[in-house]
């Protein structure tokens, strides 16, 4: 079974966020939200040349370099319930479902941060709902084990996308169990948006907030959460062969269909869904990209200096604060002296120490990459 | 200049502790508290053997493990300004100094945390005093260039001990600058031990608080807050080569004043100080040890489960409390049903991402070392 369609009439609205966060708020973390002088610091200070290291000295300063006044706000949805963000979305989604489909369980295929935050919500419900989770039978153990742990029934299946499908419809077929999708959906990305609600309640003054965009469940929540406060909101992708379908999407006039990428942010290899381009494509203000050595020097800023554990996915909206000539030069002339307060949501920290040292042993070649980049921009 | 002495009376309990605060806590974060009910479930399980990993099932277990209840609160000090608990006991000691002693500015020769934050607290100071910093001139930049930042003067010396202790008179001959010893000073051990004073307000009920012990100024500071109120204090140290010299040296009665090891807990290499090994003698319920294995399972646990970023030297605490038998018996005895609330504090996050992929590099060798003591316990 699909996910039940909400009523055709439902506005996608400020209002319907709101009312999504007093449904969900009991089964999820208020998140913190962390400041740091050094990296506001970091984001305020002329770039010298774009290949400079971060931790390295700023001296000598390009004069055509942006000069933005930034004052960064993370929202840490590393710290939810499950590790990310998608907690509140399979949360929002279950409350729709009627006591029969219930009863008849949940089911979904992702193996990534989606497919634990069913397994969570499921089991937290009152009363708890089945949870089905069809995962390639090479995943690796740990995440096999974590998927158990949450409650979820794991089904094994093919590693191909139709091998997984047809084990999806197997399963439904036999047990009537809804299909719960990752992001296309008016009840997820309703869900996914109350993270922005918490970030305005948080932060006293908010002129901006920039979050990531793989399927875009995320970025249309918030776009649609703050639609009518006057907080402009970006999106930030993955720029690696061509993972900024959505950037390229509003580019052309048209939304990208399909994404073959094997970027480090992993969490952003899926392209755009329907629903949530054509809410980002009336929303958003802008969608820019970074390159793979930028979100890795993001991903270090945020574990040396901010001392918290993000997945490379979670830093592209603060690669592009710090990196993101474009989006600097239009800080500086849409904020002027008085900067922005700019809030950056840190979509999630499911990673492994190893994870992290096999991103960061390629830094070399990233860095060259880059070079590689700016010579052809020249 | 050696740091001038507290005068001959200066009793060294919670009162003293509490005064230290009042004068340093405006210059300090009061970092935040957090709970994990994952982790809170791994420490109330009964181990099934002792080389099982921390993610693996527990399901066959031995008879007579240890079956404690345990939930933990973990004190962030890797949050805290300088990215450790340093500086609260080096904010401490400059509020201590004459204006003309402060004139003169101060002087210490850690390579380690204490030298951030004192170079931090010297320039936060109200008004600023000039701070020198003896470093190895084979020290890694970046370090350098952080202790710089901080606004240091960074005067480059030999690499031995005699050679670095060579420049510090040096210097404090041309200057007449205030040496700020890194832990064995009264007004040192009274500024670590604010830490113990914050834990027990943030924790509504607290029965123990287990802490590292390097040099001691940390453990003898909470000793110190914690004397008179029946909150049990718990020294934790790395084991490797004869690290624990706290631990050794309170079994044998008599203080071990050398240690020459290369634990991955790096910032807990220094035998226990004079000062600080008296209260802990008199004051602290017990130190335990663990391995470097031990240490590494700790590690991770708190980097991909807790998501925030440890220094493996600030979670030995946790690792007693999770693998040694001896404490989790303890516990188990002197707790019975109602369990033990456990203070932990995570006294640092200064690391890299090249440091951590470094030990978790070396994660079969500790195996194989925790295979070979279990072997010989036997």
């Amino acid at each position: 079974m699909p996910l039940p369609s909400p009523p055709s009439d439902l506005p996608l609205t400020r209002d319907s966020v709101q009312k999504a966060h007093a449904l969900i708020s009991s089964q999820i973390h208020r998140t913190p939200v962390i400041t740091s002088k050094t990296l506001n610091l970091f984001a305020s200070t002329p770039r010298s040349t774009p290949l400079e290291g971060i931790y390295n000295a700023r001296s000598v300063t390009d004069e055509d370099a942006a000069r933005p006044r930034i004052r960064l706000h993370f929202k840490c949805e590393n710290l939810q319930r499950g590790g990310a963000f998608k907690i509140r979305g399979a949360t929002h989604a279950l409350k729709h479902l009627t006591p029969l489909q219930a009863s008849k369980g949940v089911i979904t295929h992702s193996s990534g941060n989606h497919a634990q935050a069913l397994a969570i919500a499921s089991s937290s419900h009152n009363p708890p709902i089945p949870c089905t989770v069809i995962m390639p039978s090479i995943s690796t153990p740990s995440k096999i084990a974590a998927t158990k742990g949450y409650g979820a029934n794991v089904v094994f299946s093919g590693s191909t996308a139709p091998e997984r499908e047809a084990k999806v419809l197997e399963e439904i077929e036999k047990t009537g169990a809804t299909l719960v999708p990752p992001y296309d959906h008016p009840w997820i990305l309703l869900g996914q948006g109350t993270v922005a609600l918490e970030l305005t309640e948080q932060v006293e003054k908010l002129d901006a907030i920039i979050a990531p965009c793989g399927g875009g469940g995320l970025l249309s929540g918030i776009a649609t959460a703050c639609s009518g406060t006057g907080i402009k909101v970006f999106g930030a992708e993955p720029r690696k062969d061509g993972a900024n379908d959505c950037q390229r999407g509003l580019k052309r006039g048209k939304r990208v269909e399909e994404v073959k990428t094997l970027t480090i942010a992993d969490g952003l290899r899926t392209p755009t869904g329907l629903v949530n381009y054509g809410i980002i494509e009336e929303k958003v203000e802008g969608v820019y990209s970074v390159t793979e050595w930028e979100i890795l020097q993001a991903t270090r800023l945020v574990l040396e200096r901010l001392k918290v554990v993000v997945e490379p996915s979670a830093v592209v909206g603060l690669a592009v604060v710090l990196f993101d000539e474009g989006f600097r030069k239009r800080v500086e002339e849409e904020a002027g002296e008085g900067g922005w307060d700019i809030g950056i949501v840190f979509s999630g920290g499911n990673t492994t120490v190893e994870m992290l040292a096999g991103v960061f042993a390629r830094e070399e070649e990233f860095k060259a990459q880059q070079e590689e980049l700016l010579r052809d921009f020249e």
